[in-house]
């Protein structure tokens, strides 16, 4: 099983909607990046328990963002955020109106 | 009952976790701005049957945003954004350098 970065992105946003014990083995096997073996001694349950709490887990996260959308909301807004200091960084070398406007521009289509 | 703006607000985040009755009612009321009654009257239930599905609605989302705090972290961003408008907007006026710094620095604390 590959481990899936957005897994984590998911976890951060929604993870405390899981049941405890998926967020444990959500937790170590993502955070912590323990092998399922591993999580099996920790835990004391089998290693195919941790796998299909893992998948379990992993499926309800996709759930939420499917019904929600609001990692994806997120995303969109810090790659807003990173856009509008990389314009201001370039009005400290030179200063132009356009790159004012373009600041302004991206603030205003990132808030309601 | 008053009609509380931040559930209108946590309905838009989290509506979609709500039981389906749940969701008409909280938009009917909340939304379209009808009475109880005339919600009753519109899905056949009995008024009292209205009111307790909204306080159940009300009570979960509450709930969702004590465990995931997303409303508060966009709410944050909001207000970081309207200020990054603000201060592009005086760079309009008058190019100062301090403005462009602080530009910079609210993106920053505004993504991970």
């Amino acid at each position: 099983m590959e481990k899936n970065i957005e897994i984590s992105l998911l976890f951060d946003f929604y993870g405390q909607l899981l049941k405890e014990g998926q967020q444990k083995c959500v937790t170590l096997y993502y955070n912590d990046d323990l092998s399922l073996s591993e999580i099996s001694d920790q835990l004391g349950i089998t290693r195919q328990g941790v796998l299909d709490s893992i998948k379990r887990a992993e499926k309800r996260l996709y759930a939420f963002e499917e019904k929600l959308g609001l990692l994806e909301r997120f995303q969109k807004t810090e790659r807003g955020l990173y856009k509008i200091e990389s314009l201001a960084q370039s009005l400290n070398d030179r200063y132009d109106k356009t790159t004012v406007q373009q600041i302004i521009e991206t603030a205003k289509s990132l808030h309601e």
